[in-house]
């Protein structure tokens, strides 16, 4: 065996690897839509990917190791709606997510699981609000300056923005018939001063 | 013993039933709000009362009935905002809520739920939601007629504040120092068109 022959068959493997991880991460946002996280099992999982749980625990050693991979998913789906952030930009990640009910079952079902005491993903969610917030302050002053045109200040309105896209997440999730949740949200930015409500 | 004395012990009997049962409910909140409901068991209940499992099963056959007592509770929680609500007495709420966050971490824990596959609550939080939307939608009529000052219908905005209040909660019970769950709430009233926000 050449030493290409070794460097390719290592990157084969490495290519297997992060193949199966995905895979597994697939799995486990599957397992906690369903169940949410405490009641999610690594068994459920592992036997989702055709693997015993010992395999399972080949590729991610504890269950919050599990968790931590699903939260890096979750940071790549915002990923979208950072740094060069619009109104614009944010309702068609509205509407996008309604397109994929699955993920944002997990991710709201997560969500809810956090506030419960000495939740593995707790300070994840904490962070994550800080950080969202002040990414949509900023937007908000890029767009508005130091006033909305209603009023109020970026960092009055920012909370109120992540607050609407999360609770129609749950309406819209447990009733889609009735919940228009990318057009509720079009009325919501259009209620932040962006232009006045159509229809 | 005379029928009056007979009375009288039932009586006792039954209220001392009532608070048993009343004692166990909070404990059950106590319970869903550290680990959500899932994870939740009798078992855990039943320590915090004093009580065996078997004991606690005389008061709730099964930890849905619990779960159904828990979610009456819940309704209590809103009946004080049905019927004659305002926006003054929503911002109330809210207020008063933000003095007890046990409890509404017991409730966000179980709306996260709620929205995985075959959850007891989904039924109850589903229909909950459109009766809460319903009651919002002829609040605002009454307050502001067909149209919102800024132009929305009040079918179109009732949506808007169901899901501020719940998305708030969750960014509060994580981060209780930066957020200002009432004030936040009232930022949003103003911005439905009751008045100017100020500060």
């Amino acid at each position: 065996m050449t030493y290409g022959d070794v460097m390719n068959a290592r990157q084969r493997t490495s290519a297997r690897g992060e193949e199966r991880r995905a895979e597994i991460v697939r799995a486990a946002l599957e397992v906690i839509a369903e169940r949410g996280y405490r009641a999610a099992s690594l068994a459920a999982v592992a036997e989702r990917v055709g693997l015993t749980q010992q395999g399972l625990l080949h590729h991610f050693p504890t269950k919050d190791a599990l968790l931590v991979a699903v939260l890096e998913e979750r940071d790549k789906w915002d990923a979208v709606a950072a740094g060069t952030w619009r109104p614009e930009l944010l309702a068609s990640l509205v509407e996008y997510n309604a397109t994929r009910p699955g993920i944002v079952q997990t991710f709201s079902a997560l969500l809810g699981e956090s506030v419960t005491d000495g939740h593995p993903a707790r300070e994840y969610f904490t962070e994550r609000y800080v950080r969202v917030r002040a990414s949509m302050v900023a937007a908000l002053r890029t767009e508005y300056g130091d006033r909305l045109p209603n009023g109020l200040t970026p960092e009055r309105a920012a909370p109120l923005l992540v607050a609407v896209m999360d609770g129609l997440q749950y309406q819209w999730l447990l009733d889609p018939d009735s919940v228009d949740m990318p057009g509720a949200f079009r009325d919501f930015l259009a209620l932040l001063g962006e232009s006045s409500p159509t229809g």
